[in-house]
């Protein structure tokens, strides 16, 4: 069983964004929707603001160790206080809020890393105020990956929902570049790591991965494109040769429908869309976003900071919530696991 | 209302697939899924054969005029007769069998452009049989714009469906050359024939357009991809100088869940993955292919030969029948018009 006296570490996000709304109504729902603990990292006046923005009676304490949090949970939202040093307007993006943002982060992962939570998950941030600000990331998953002492192409990025689970092989780079980006290495690289992932937090002890191929029809034989026949299949019979269950290269039109899903337990992709347009049409409201292939177990809800949203009350906290139970249930699978 | 003197041509597609299958199958469902009457434009051999492999009781009728097809469809199946000049093995794609498979095609566009039917409905064929015997087409969509003396960029691909149309405006053509395929012109006359496709032929007096992007997050304002910038708003814009209700372009993955789908009448994608990912993972089994900007109505399944299945009672005519039904619909609101 998961360690129940560890909390989640759960960052705030852009304090601008919705990041403050739907933890406080995650919160609030708690005993209802079974969420699993969490301490959340960030400024408890945004959240006391943000409470009585949304009607929200919610008590929040301030604690300063993550121990606590669990036992506080029934009670009060624990807080981890780290101050943003600058007015905050819900809904006004504000690159003054770069460094809190970033700085919960760190924390997140220092107190996963150091034992103190069972895991870490991200509430959604801006990449636009933090580029402003000098952070040199494409996003979380490489930010996350740096913090780890890993190179970016080690964390592997999955969408994890009831009803799919995808992982994109190439991610924020131009559909021009997704061909010259795609290589045997980076492909095999990924399965990998994705196999391991659904094994390690899934209790799927051999995941079975579905390959799409890059072009229509997967290339038709190489008459549509030679990335298959030159990439692709190398990749998934490198991947077979080392035990991994892999089938592949399919037409993507073809692989996402109720009955070819029932054939895998993960799709991987070749780019953004590819893996995306499915997976948000199966699941928009409730899809997750995994990290694979990190030292820690890291999820986020499958959204962006919704500034127009936040302070409004129109924020849906589903996928947050989603987040943290996945977060648990990755969590319970380490410990379970001999 | 519709002429329902007249049929829909229907052309066997390729004998050795499943185009006899759904096609006696779809006359047998004729009363109780309410099909339009069609006349059948392929030999009448195999159609006998077929039926008898399927434990069909069929009775087929030879007629060498379309016009005589309407009156006898309540008891018989109206054959055409297109000898296919080779023996056929269901399951086994022979390219003697091209010239037949080709000359339905023509004999129905014959037809349609005569006034002797309301609109072409295609059976699968195979482009590699066809290719094999010199058929210079990359497949129906080019073959027809063709026989209409049009470029094949004047025809434009939209699969339909109730839950969505989409419509790529680039098709069969690898995803590296995507990139440089894409034009300013050639999307703002994607758009136009789609909407006057639209208008003429589903009853919609100003559709509604959503326009795709290319790049990831619809290029994130040219920071992941300049096509948007530099091609795909110009079209949008141009499109709206015309009279085109237009919007756009969207990140591809928000774009077809349920609440999207509301807001739009036809999602014009920019390649073939993007349009048909989220279309057959929405409708699988009941998706049609319609061929805008042709002077006739032509609709077709949106499914292959599936050679494997032909003969072996397994194929399902569910596509050819929304397929015969949608070109009844189409026709109907020609005769409608002013």
């Amino acid at each position: 069983m998961t360690d129940t006296k560890k909390p989640l570490a759960l960052t705030l996000g852009d304090p601008a964004g919705i990041g403050p709304d739907i933890s406080l109504l995650a919160f609030a729902a708690r005993r209802r929707e079974h969420i699993p603990p969490f301490v959340l990292l960030g400024d408890p006046e945004v959240l006391r603001d943000r409470a009585r923005a949304l009607d929200l009676q919610i008590s929040i304490e301030v604690v300063d160790e993550a121990g606590t949090a669990p036992a506080l949970f029934a009670e009060t939202l624990p807080v981890l206080p780290i101050s943003v040093g600058a007015p905050v307007v819900a809904g006004h993006p504000d690159q003054a809020l770069a460094p809190a943002i970033q700085h919960a982060i760190e924390q997140a992962v220092a107190l996963v890393s150091a034992g103190a939570a069972n895991a870490v998950v991200t509430n959604p941030i801006s990449k636009a105020v933090l580029y402003r600000s000098g952070f040199a990331f494409p996003g979380h998953t490489e930010f996350l990956a740096n913090l780890a002492g890993l190179e970016p192409a080690d964390a592997v990025m999955m969408l994890a929902a009831d009803t799919l689970r995808v992982v994109p092989t190439t991610i924020h780079i131009p559909l021009a570049q997704v061909p010259e980006a795609l290589t045997e290495a980076l492909i095999l690289k990924t399965l990998a790591t994705t196999s391991r992932g659904l094994s390690r937090y899934f209790g799927l002890a051999a995941p079975r991965i579905a390959v799409t191929g890059l072009n229509p029809h997967a290339g038709e034989d190489g008459t549509l494109g030679h990335e298959e026949v030159d990439i692709i299949i190398p990749a998934i019979e490198a991947a077979r040769r080392q035990g991994l269950d892999v089938a592949g290269p399919y037409p993507a039109d073809a692989l996402f429908h109720g009955e070819a899903r029932k054939t895998y337990d993960v799709a991987v992709a070749m780019y953004h869309d590819q893996a995306l347009i499915p997976f948000k049409t199966l699941a928009f409201d409730t899809g997750v976003n995994v990290t694979l292939g990190l030292p820690f177990i890291r999820t986020s809800p499958d959204h962006g900071t919704a500034f127009a949203l936040a302070g409004t009350g129109k924020a849906r906290p589903q996928s947050l919530i989603e987040a943290l139970r996945l977060a648990e249930s990755m969590s319970a699978h380490v410990e379970r696991a001999p």
